[in-house]
């Protein structure tokens, strides 16, 4: 079995479900830790910040720290960053998403925007909508945090920022760059993040359509496990599958060192 | 030449621009009513009531009356009430839509569905958008009062009800049945309404994609004027044409018997 630098994390599904933790998630991370393997967590959640992704993991007794987790927020302002410094950004979000553009030094304006940028927000309103659409068509490059059309709750799914952003690609006929899971941005980004190789790290997730095609595509082995999304049913009809399938993170444990 | 014994006419584009009258128009009308021609309005446009929409016509010097005037959101409402008299109905629009589902009888209804209806909503929220998914996802019908994609307006091109009905399709992966030109719907309910026959009444306006497009698909006649939105340049490449084309409504006056 090979053995792996650094772990790359999914939490929703793989480290908890909603608010109920996995059992196993705690002595995974831990497992880490002793082995003093470095790990990032990955989610394409745009509206929270790495400080509250921190706190939660913390409550349910997974070691984390803010600088391990790296949200579709970050991954885009970086990307941003990366193709023009300092650029003015259009942003319709929420608080995760604008407080990760303006830490990356980036402008967020209301009034000029060489980039529009969309992540999920319950606030949405036509007047938001409006501007983006105007930005587009005015030339401004347009990205989209992550492309998931739904969000599990308890009232059911509800939109995701895929479905809000499909306003502005119906609207004006141009497709955005999605930066999150399954796109390698997200991927690219965190790699960098952790100072390994692609081949030299796993992408451990459950989902997937998501969490498992972004290692793939990133040229990342995967370690899927079935306490979320996707079932190994399901699995039996994907051509590509995963490097490695397991129930519980537990059964990992033995190959962390 | 063929003698039509009535007509569907398009607003934007074909009897004003925006606010602008377009000079011929007010002949054409004339010329209908005067040799007793019976014709309606037709607009994709969910968000007014038949009364203003005379209102703004007979400003601009164009015979018009409220019951001469077909909207996107009563021919909607006719179709729910026609598969299923008295049904439930979410409704994400503006007055216009809502006053049309009530007139026909329907409930409007915020707690049960059997349909989900999206018009042009320039008060559009997360809420409303989370209820339409839910609610399509829970099994109600998924209509859609029209698919422009974009409305023309002093700043531009702005978000219009294709994009938005596109998050409830993108979110739930249902496609909803649109009502509006260029589907067939919108264009059986006047012919209807006119009590004639398709093959009796001709489409006139000035967009290819709608206008035109809505007759041919619904066995009609069709009279393209270049005053609006479609030029001549563009008709080029269309393989299908409209029966007649012409540079002003003045010049079919003489046909008008």
């Amino acid at each position: 079995m090979k053995t792996y630098k650094g772990y790359l994390i999914d939490l929703d599904g793989t480290m908890y479900r909603g608010t109920e933790k996995i059992e196993a998630a705690s002595d995974f991370v831990k497992a880490l830790v002793k082995a003093e393997v470095p790990y990032l967590f990955l989610t394409n959640n745009s509206s929270t910040t790495p400080e509250k992704v921190a706190d939660k993991l913390n409550q349910m007794d997974i070691p984390a720290d803010a600088n391990q987790v790296v949200t579709s927020s970050m991954a885009t302002a970086a990307y941003i960053q990366q193709q023009k410094p300092n650029a003015s950004v259009y942003v319709i979000g929420e608080d995760g998403l604008k407080v990760a553009i303006e830490q990356e030094g980036l402008l967020v304006s209301e009034s000029e925007a060489e980039y529009v940028v969309v992540g999920i927000d319950r606030e949405i309103n036509y007047e938001k909508l409006a501007k983006g659409c105007l930005f587009v068509r005015d030339g401004a490059t347009f990205l989209s945090t992550n492309g998931d059309v739904a969000i599990p709750t308890e009232r059911g799914l509800l939109p995701g920022n895929g479905s809000l952003t499909s306003v502005i690609s119906v609207s004006t006929g141009v497709q955005p760059v999605f930066v999150g899971k399954p796109e390698s941005i997200i991927m690219d980004y965190a790699i960098q993040k952790l100072g390994l190789k692609h081949e030299e790290t796993i992408m451990v997730g459950d989902n997937y359509h998501t969490d498992i095609l972004a290692g793939i595509r990133s040229g990342m082995d995967t370690l899927m496990v079935f306490t979320g999304v996707s079932t190994e049913e399901e699995l039996l009809n994907e051509e590509i599958k995963p490097t490695y399938q397991i129930h519980s993170l537990l059964e990992w444990i033995p190959n962390i060192m």
